[in-house]
């Protein structure tokens, strides 16, 4: 059974994901090639071989956006409490979803049009709203893999959605450590960094809504955040307007990366807050050119060689 | 300059490497091109090629264990205090060392003798000592890369030495909890570790004085915990016995598993206790063969697809 595991004493998750378990062979030949598949489910007219779609997105009689339950889900149907002893675990509850943003194979997000890419944000926000209507499920969250090195299996440009029965680690240091900060200075720390970074050497570019910057302690060459200039707690709450320019912001840092490291692996996710807190809502992008190795995993402390505002300045030349 | 910054509010840390930093056309073509160097520095013959040596291990007149500082390290000379103001800064005060673990270039860790192992954990122990005699270095921080998807950028077998103005997080975040579990429980909680695993379906082999086992929240395939039985808090503490247990069975289950993955990509770390703190000395070894994705990054959350339970039969069944 898929399982949420606990370390012995830390606040460390773990999600052991049994039914996708693997021989120690197959571990080991994957190392050395990397397959490729004949067919691609996420390709306009392979609908048929992907599970009951959940929505799409249509335009003149066809899709342009799909959603649909992953094949392979990390997550299990089946509720179980939390058991806690010395061990601590709990079923891994949940729903994982694909989003399929383009039906044409190789194009990537960048090269969608700002509508389209305000589209595939509206299905975030769409399944975000719905996912939220099970109790049980604490928290969504919203991740983008690009390349392999980004952990993508799949090269069809998607993005997956995971509905969890927990608020993961990450999270809930943020809306705490946010908390502190309100209390003690009468300001969300992310409105602050807001206007520290638009005056700082580490802002890429902004609008009237978005500001996108290059963050102080950045972990990785080239990471990005992405931040709405208001207080808004998630993306279903953002306006009409505000959709649209979040969407032309990371069209534009999307395209200025995919030209400055030509089309590197990267990952992205959004920060939204549960039910009932108050997190500022953000992307975070992050380029994977650079290895974790044992001094990251060891310590906690990732070593990077990108100073952020030499970073920002790459991305400002660019375009 | 390097320096070490802390995220706006969350007690993450960054070593930003100025000085090893590169052109972004530089991180593109990395990305394609496993670049390999002629001669390599760390072989017999070419000890004139590093910087001056710091100690050595010999036998019959020849080296078989080295010790000298990074060439390119990524902290730096200069001392400076804690800078916090909405940003937190500090210079990258601190040492980095390399340890060449052998003479033989494509000899691994695991193919050494155990009297080998046994010296080489000595040189940790010592160069341990030694560095913490300068008051500025907080932490001492010791960990291997092996194989490109394990960081390593230099393929002939050795390890990193990272003196620290500070103790990394993750470090901090163990003491912490560790001190919280002996105040509730009367007992470390890695003492309670080493009895529960001894009896688990993910014990893997032990003897008198070590254990290791497949820890319950596993974040990687096939990771691997070596724990002394004895409440022990740092590699310096070991009895003879003790190391040369250690070396046996750090040697064992890197035999193990390279015969199960084949000579995967993996890293491993100490975990030594700070000065005048109480955490039981470990070590931690992850194996590299699957990837952190957006998911990861964005939830500390991992996902694994080996349960610990199924690695340790394969572990145990490998001779």
């Amino acid at each position: 059974m898929n399982e949420l595991r606990k370390d012995y004493f830390l606040d460390r998750w773990v999600l052991i994901a049994e039914n996708r378990s693997k021989r120690p062979q197959d571990f080991a030949e994957e190392q050395k090639s990397k397959k490729k598949n004949g067919i691609c489910y996420f390709c306009r007219g392979n609908e048929g071989l992907t599970p009951p779609e959940i929505c799409r997105v249509e335009k003149k009689g066809s899709w342009t956006v799909r959603c649909f339950p992953n094949k392979f889900p990390a997550t299990i149907p089946e509720f179980g409490k939390l058991h806690k002893n010395f061990l601590t675990r709990q079923a891994a509850y949940g729903r994982h979803e694909i989003v399929v943003e383009t039906p044409t194979h190789g194009e990537s997000l960048s090269d969608l049009s700002v509508d389209h890419i305000r589209d595939v944000l509206s299905v975030y926000s769409e399944r975000i709203k719905d996912l939220k209507r099970d109790r049980k499920i604490k928290y969504v969250m919203i991740i983008k893999n690009e390349g392999l090195e980004g952990g993508a299996s799949i090269e069809h440009s998607h993005t997956q959605i995971f509905a969890l029965p927990i608020v993961p680690t990450l999270i809930r240091e943020e809306i705490y450590a946010s908390k502190r900060y309100t209390e003690k200075k009468g300001e969300c720390p992310f409105c602050k960094i807001v206007k520290v970074e638009s005056r700082s050497k580490r802002r890429i570019l902004s609008d009237k809504n978005f500001i996108a910057f290059a963050p102080f302690a950045s972990r990785f060459p080239f990471e990005t955040w992405i931040m709405p200039k208001r207080h808004v707690t998630s993306i279903e709450f953002l306006t009409d307007e505000e959709l649209y320019s979040f969407a032309g912001i990371l069209k534009n840092i999307l395209m200025r990366l995919n030209s400055l490291l030509k089309y590197p692996p990267y990952n992205f996710y959004l920060h939204v807050s549960p039910e009932k807190e108050d997190l500022h809502f953000h992307l975070e992008l992050c380029p994977r050119v650079s290895k974790l190795g044992g001094f990251e995993l060891g310590s906690d402390i990732v070593i990077n060689i990108m100073p952020p505002e030499i970073a920002a300045e790459h991305y400002r030349v660019e375009v």
